[in-house]
């Protein structure tokens, strides 16, 4: 089955809004084997719209849409939508009495724009949206599928939850062949060196196919692989995988598509480990990351952003003279300061990153980008050294990033040495 | 001028990345009023990125690629543009130069897979990648543009700054219309009740267009005029806007693309005014936020996280009998917790927020979403409920959004009663 989604908006095209709706229906598709041969961005333009309409669905058995369903006169999806099927809005009970339900439990009234939402083109099952007020559309004509949802992404992914996703696995007959995907996710080693560390492909890969993602947070591997049965697909991907752990194992931090935070929390939990932080440069954002995992306060205990040098020595018994002599940028005080939140915390683990962000900030022999991250226990206290880039927010995402793989390597007892 | 941006790579359409390069390029275009009226997402498949690049040079006066010219052999897109121009890969020593000074300030060996990004197709002019090895190329043909650069966003937002734009700026004549575009950002105000506090919007926009773009972090309005000359579209969006504000001014942090801590940054860096943090549920940021500003260390001085109820009573002086009688989620503990932070931190501002983000953690009369948020300065200390929904990372955010309004509506005096 080949799949099309289009996401309508102005907001898109002209680059206000990230485009994240495509991704998330990309990879859901993706998941129940559906190949999403193309995606495309189009204004709220009813005659572009149209025309895509009309083009996605000669060429593809399923079309989603995005965008355009909300209460306000710039959305005009379901106007196209009632063009392009040659149909008719009827007032749909169930809508309303949903859109009526919404509102009751926010206390708000029911205005005439949000009764105007319980219209629905004729032709179109209703997909119900249980966190807003615009109804979804799934519509199927001349052996085609075609899917319209609103905009807003949490509506958006409950519809592709609750409905979308496994009607359409209801709808997959049988495959006559099998594609097995798997995500090797890197940190810590660049892309070439990485490709280079991986020798000959076509013999590694035989016939399989290996893409290279690199990012601030590192890079991933993503290997793709049909075959005419399920068993050889997977036999096939356990032996790639297993080759490619026995090259570069070390930087491989999770075999699928989650945060390296998430690892971490897994680890911590499992062991009963418990983790303060203390972040200067960073700004609270290695403390964000850990705290974004649900059931973070198991091993999350609390952390310090001591941006100011006083905060370093109040907060964390950093020495001042330390301070004066080596600057608060240093091995020394990334030594401290995890010594410190360790120590007023209780902890396991102490952790600690000070740097220079930029763009300003730069001294005598620092740099842009130095970094240095700390990490202790009961017994070893221990420092590392980075150099990052010119840029402010990505040098932050990267020096979390390698803090939290100092973590994980401290965790599994693997060296920075080669 | 027509522009349609192509982006290439099987990660994106199956949801791996999310696609901000066409966002960074649509933004770039619209600022220097090229008309962006399409954007797609295209695989590593030789096949559709030719049949793609012929329909978008077709309907199109530019086409702007991103993705596919990396080291790797996944890398396709300058295969694609030799073939499709029916040109060959050159040396260009130029660029081999670049590589090799590039290489050798990270302190790497120039390997076979670096030294052939040397090779570039006749027909382009090389861009120069000052942040990585992949040159990027601009083709002119037929009177038709064609630009491609690399995936990697920083690479590409480099060379779209210093050369895609500027070189287009050059091409376009003069206009004989003038677009104005503005953004208003509201946010502590629902996306249904903005639309009507704004009433009758033919008669309020006469012409021109309005969009709503809601998120957890509020309400975009977009205004685009289109008049005869630049001083009359300057004349009808001064006065659209001045309604506006008349309407729902309370609302609006901000009449131009940037983020509330910027105006917070902004704020207070004026006012020479100093602000202190400390969060529970929010994890960190907040402080995260606001230390994401350069020059941040003016105003910021530090943050706790005081996750762990322990953390609240020892770092933030937090009595432990009104967290046992109010439980630490509650307008007293938010209350002391900014007093608490200020106090050590000897800061003009101390902000607070103590919340239950899900999606554990509800208890009797405390759903998942409820968050209290503390501020005060040397006279006054203040807590304000909230109720949010049901995700723990949009609750984080929403959380956050409304800690910072709390900041801007205590540094400009507006209050939270109608």
């Amino acid at each position: 089955m080949n799949a099309h989604i289009i996401t309508i908006g102005d907001e898109i095209l002209i680059g206000q809004t990230i485009n994240s709706n495509a991704a998330f229906i990309g990879e859901e598709l993706t998941k129940i084997q559906i190949n999403v041969r193309k995606s495309s961005v189009v204004g709220d333009n009813e005659e572009e719209i149209l025309k895509e309409f009309k083009s996605c669905l000669a060429e593809n058995d399923l079309v989603i849409v995005t965008g355009g369903l909300g209460p306000t006169h710039d959305d005009v999806t379901r106007t196209c939508i009632v063009k392009f099927f040659h149909t008719e809005l009827v007032k749909s009970k169930e809508v309303l009495e949903d859109v009526k339900s919404f509102l009751k439990k926010r206390g708000r009234q029911l205005s005439k724009v949000n009764e105007d939402q319980a219209l629905v083109p004729k032709i179109a099952a209703v997909i119900k949206n249980s966190l807003g007020t615009a109804p979804g559309m799934w519509i199927e004509k001349d052996n085609k599928i075609f899917v319209a949802m609103p905009g807003v992404p949490f509506e958006m992914h409950q519809m592709m939850e609750s409905f979308v996703v496994p009607t359409l696995q209801e709808k997959l007959v049988n495959l006559d062949y099998s594609i097995k995907m798997q995500t090797l996710q890197t940190t810590g080693i660049g892309e070439s060196v990485l490709f280079e560390k991986l020798g000959n492909l076509d013999e590694l890969l035989n016939g399989a196919k290996l893409a290279f993602l690199p990012s601030q947070f590192g890079v991933k591997l993503r290997i793709t692989i049909q075959e005419s049965t399920e068993e050889l697909a997977n036999n096939k991907l356990t032996e790639i995988v297993q080759k490619i752990r026995s090259l570069a194992g070390r930087y491989i931090f999770s075999n699928k598509d989650e945060l390296l935070e998430e690892v971490i929390a897994r680890l911590l939990t499992e062991r009963g480990l418990t983790i303060a932080v203390a972040e200067s440069c960073t700004g609270g954002y290695i403390s964000n990351l850990l705290t974004n995992i649900s059931g973070s306060s198991a091993y999350y205990e609390r952390g310090v952003v001591s941006y100011s040098n006083g905060s370093k020595v109040e907060f964390l018994k950093v020495d001042e003279d330390t301070i004066a002599d080596n600057g608060a940028v240093s091995l020394e005080v990334a030594r401290q300061m995890a010594e410190g939140i360790r120590a007023i915390s209780g902890t396991d683990i102490g952790l600690s990153v000070t740097g220079i962000m930029g763009p300003t900030g730069a001294g005598v022999n620092k740099p842009i980008g130095l970094v240095y991250i700390g990490i202790c226990d009961d017994k070893v206290c221990t420092a590392k050294k980075f150099n990052f880039g010119e840029d402010r927010l990505r040098n932050k995402q990267r020096a979390a990033q390698a803090a939290l793989e100092m973590v994980r390597r401290y965790l599994l007892g693997i060296s920075y040495d080669e």
